[in-house]
């Protein structure tokens, strides 16, 4: 169950593995306490709404709406770069006119089922079909001996797959575990409803590893971009991949994932969040079928005209690759957003270097077997670092820009991790900002 | 907080409430131990997915596809009433035509967010919008001074309720409790993952009622049909309104339901389950928002483009009837399902009553105050009781009809519940079955 992403030569992933055995010492003590107090005062920050209602905010937040603010209104207002709202992604859409329209009629939609002939009875076909193309015209993914489950979300399918791996007799709840920094979801998602079955246990390393435990490996990794493989290694692993970030715009794709439960999520990589996509591939048919049973009991199903719509959205992508013609009339998607993602990257390591004030850290350089480009892996976040204060959210916030601290990934308020994938108008915001600190504080 | 729906006097609903007692005595001692084991089993009933592979079965499940089967295959094959699916409301749809089309562009759903200057952060305006203006044309529900909370299906709502209502820091779960017959669903979706902040207890009456417990009151109810109000009283008592079936195809509508928490479906309202939309009304803020907050963490929201979808077609049944030249065009929604409903009920009460082999429930006769007509509940299931054979699923089973038994629903072995609202083909035959079996079964 080796990871493959990490395997191929060209992706020089050491400094990301480093990284990790270093944080696995450094943040243990801090975390748990920390995350178990979010969670029993109910405050589980991801707060979506509670943002919008504060005192301090001076007004409606930029990035919270689809549409950008006007010119000139910007500089007074918070830039929220806290949710990876794939805002970025819009005006290459409407670029695309009414190629990806999709007439939805009113008896559609009518049923529960899509297809009762594949284990996920309500994966609409065309979808599974266009998930399936495009995998192969990225070749991020294998696909072939492998079931697709679909789910409201990644954040759906990661509920299902501990649904389906934790016995329901078991004495003890089995141990969730991931190597700081993690994506601040899952201790939230999976401590939420106080389960019998599972219990996050962060990165702790004193849980009986012969016994089985899951093992959530994410790569490139949020919060913080870095390639990755498990670092637990206990005898009772297993592993589940959320590789929603291995998409060519963010990474060189070195080779096809072929874990046993792969996660992916429309969000980040078509950037359609508001549909509430996501997909797993699942060699395992005990293990989709259960995942199928805990979709089928928490929601009966996932939206049908979503699936629709993601699959023409998809199809688009896969003839625009696929038909010569179509390519020569507009920049192709994974083009433009690798290119856009390289052009961010480039702004902020250049304001970063300027001054004393941040830090980044150092990203894997490979060649793309999709791209055929030779790039730095250019995360959808920023994992950024304040040299200079201890509270970096706080420091942010001063300056008008809302982050996720780093406290919430299992790591320490000296980190923030700020969304690349908002607006142009926010982005080009944040960069101006980060520059006015940077000539701020400098010596 | 008493229910309104059942107050007036045009509801004769003491036969209801009569058969509830009757059900908390005779059923609470099979029930609890067998939903354990169920639970336990992993065989967690509603086997969408499961049916279909069985070894009996003998070739597909008319019900599972969207589409009916050609004449004359119909009459071996099975029929699948286990699930709810509202595929009769399809053939409405049809002939509505374009009215009902919609047609969605690349660039939307992009962004996470619907509307953050309201608690649903995720809740599209224009479904807030359609779903206030459906009730006040239908008066089915007081929309005044609450909350709009939208789910993936009232399933993911009534898991937000449960959330919202349970304190994370309760020494014990709170109990969870509902009069037999209760959705089978109930059970299934509280213990599916062990919470410690609540479980299930049935229809069980040796708890602490001093102490809060929730009782979800379901009226009419899922599976008989019956009006209901609470029926435990105790002093910790917090009630949860399902009222998914109070629309008038299937009941006359007595007054605005008022409750203090209140779930609806998309499924059993225009009957478009495939599209997973529920909505929650909510008088408190403080609980909307933890409502909110769970659907947060659970999934991030929810379909924009069903909500779209779900928005145009409840307009377009309000424009029916708030325009008079649309409503001479073709019959309107509600008119078309009341009668659709009416014609399938009279079918079955004639065929049932023509034998000894069967017997239904008694339901309550009222006026509408939205169609102005005056009939009886005429539920979109049938509580079916087998008067000559224990285990009436088994024996329907044998005949080729599948239903769901009465266990499931906290009730006994003698009683099943079939869909009423499925394609006119299966319905057709499901009543040709019944006729066939009482003539057998006939002294």
């Amino acid at each position: 169950m080796a990871s493959k992403i990490a395997s191929t030569k060209n992706v020089k992933n050491q400094t990301a593995l480093l990284a990790a055995g270093h944080w696995l010492i450094l943040s243990v003590a801090i975390n748990v306490g920390f995350l178990l107090k979010l969670i029993h005062d109910g405050n589980l920050r991801i707060d979506w709404y509670g943002l919008h209602n504060g005192q301090d905010n001076g007004g409606h937040l930029s990035s919270y709406a689809a549409e950008p603010k006007p010119d000139g209104q910007i500089q007074n207002k918070y830039i929220n770069l806290d949710h990876g709202d794939p805002t970025m992604y819009q005006s290459y859409w409407k670029q695309m006119g009414d190629r990806t329209d999709v007439v939805i009629s009113g008896w559609q939609s009518v049923s529960y089922f899509s297809d009762t002939k594949t284990v996920c009875w309500f994966l609409e076909p065309g979808f599974a079909n266009a998930v399936t193309r495009l995998h192969k015209l990225v070749g991020n993914a294998e696909t072939g001996n492998r079931h697709i489950v679909v789910g409201t979300g990644s954040t759906q399918l990661f509920q299902a797959v501990l649904y389906a791996l934790c016995p329901y007799d078991a004495p003890e709840p089995m141990s969730i575990v991931s190597a700081a920094p993690f994506y601040s979801s899952y201790p939230l998602i999976t401590d939420c409803l106080k389960s019998g079955l599972y219990k996050w246990r962060g990165e702790v390393d004193d849980f009986n590893k012969e016994a089985p435990y899951i093992e959530l490996v994410t790569s490139p990794n949020n919060p913080d971009g870095s390639i990755r493989e498990a670092v637990f290694n206990g005898s009772g692993q297993i592993l589940v991949h959320d590789v929603a970030y291995y998409w060519p715009q963010y990474t060189p794709i070195s080779s096809r994932a072929d874990h046993d439960i792969m996660l992916f999520t429309l969000s980040k990589s078509t950037g359609h969040a508001g549909m509430r996509l996501g997909w797993a591939l699942v060699k395992d048919e005990a293990i989709a079928k259960k995942m199928v049973k805990f979709i089928e009991i928490s929601s009966i199903g996932v939206s049908k005209d979503s699936q629709v719509r993601a699959a023409k959205i998809m199809d688009v992508i896969n003839d625009s690759y696929e038909d010569s013609k179509t390519s020569n009339e507009s920049k192709r998607f994974f083009d433009y957003a690798r290119e856009e993602m390289a052009k961010r990257w480039s702004q902020l390591r250049e304001v970063v270097n300027k001054g004393q004030a941040f830090s980044l850290p150092t990203l894997p350089v490979g060649e793309c077997n999709f791209s055929h480009q030779t790039f730095a892996t250019q995360p959808a976040f920023a994992w950024l670092k304040c040299e200079q204060v201890d509270d970096c959210e706080s420091f942010l916030k001063k300056h008008k820009i809302l982050t996720r601290g780093g406290v919430h990934f299992g790591s320490s308020k000296k980190y923030v991790r700020a969304s690349l994938i908002g607006h142009e108008e926010d982005y080009n915001e944040f960069i101006r900002r980060l520059s006015l600190i940077n000539s701020l504080e400098s010596p």
